[in-house]
């Protein structure tokens, strides 16, 4: 009877633990504690660097000029130590990379709600933050950068080093230019890239909201 | 000893509830199982239908044209009887809703990750399904099809009704134009929007796959 006990015991841990991955999608990556809301740059650099993928929006000639939505993995730095940057691992055999390949002009758009900090709070509520990374979509293939950028999505993407080498998968970064970042009540905070940019994820004073 | 394998039991059973609620966001909203991956236009209503949130992009003339998403929650119906078009609950504080009014050129972009039904594959891999909506962003308030709309916005957030009168939210429709849908390897799927509006989601024919 007691090993029945330990058994179920165990069956829960696991059930936990399975179903948190599953929420997640990149288990043992999500380590970093949500920074204060006020924190505005922080807490935007915390939605991108505990963000795995997101949807980037090109312009789309082939369908008017339509802003064209895609869903795609990202990184911005190894884990815990990105620098705010998306990367991307794109084929031009999808239209996100051939439309920006045309026009740069793009965005980046992601949600608390992946992170799994929302628990169940509408994702339209301003209380489950969400952002986006306006500016263009830039192919770096070939550059010193896009070999720290490979090593970024490699690390939170394994599965990206066996994408088939016919599809001519090349890394891509979104150079910002605007962010749109609502965390709470009261609109968009205001935040420039280069407070953004200069932010420090890892500093003391970051607490759990 | 009996009560606690009991206690044990039920514990594992009331984790595993409330993750699944946590995963998905709207409990007991998402019963239809997964059709055939070859059934395009029923695999693309069941995306839409399934999800109850994702990425809408606009045209974003303060930003030089950028095509801006930003998350939003939706609905196509009430819970398992969507009619495959999306409605939204904007005000026009937030760009995407001021955006539609001057440019109506508009996507919604989904993914299968956010149903549960990828388990832990990577949401850029075809195999993890994604859909993007492209068409025509339009306030509907006043009209009929808005009663219906507000029904369906409701049955799926019921948060909505408690959202402040103040920010004048209204109803808007999604006037789909083209579809693009992944949601297995050889490229997008060619689907039309009346193969799209057309398919019937509960026929007898659907399978898990």
């Amino acid at each position: 009877m007691k090993g029945l006990v330990i058994f179920s015991l165990l069956a829960s841990i696991s059930v936990l633990g399975f179903l948190q991955e599953s929420v997640h999608g990149r288990p043992s990556l999500m380590s970093l504690p949500k920074p204060r809301r006020d924190d505005a740059a922080v807490f935007a650099r915390w939605l991108v660097s505990q963000n795995s993928w997101g949807v980037l929006s090109t312009v789309s000639r082939d369908w008017g000029g339509a802003p064209f939505g895609n869903v795609v993995s990202f990184s911005d730095g190894l884990p815990d130590k990105g620098k705010g940057i998306p990367y991307f691992y794109l084929t031009t055999l999808d239209p996100t990379a051939s439309n920006a390949l045309k026009d740069q002009r793009s965005s980046l758009s992601l949600s608390e709600y992946n992170i799994g900090t929302c628990g169940k709070k509408d994702p339209e509520l301003p209380t489950c933050a969400k952002i986006t990374l306006v500016g263009k979509l830039k192919l770096i293939e070939g550059t010193k950068e896009a070999e720290i950028a490979r090593a970024a999505l490699f690390a939170k993407h394994a599965d990206m080093k066996r994408w088939p080498k016919s599809h001519n998968f090349q890394v891509y970064k979104l150079d910002i230019e605007n962010i749109f970042m609502i965390n709470w009540f009261g609109g968009p905070k205001p935040i420039t890239v280069e407070q953004y940019l200069q932010a420090k994820l890892n500093k003391p004073a970051l607490t759990v909201a």
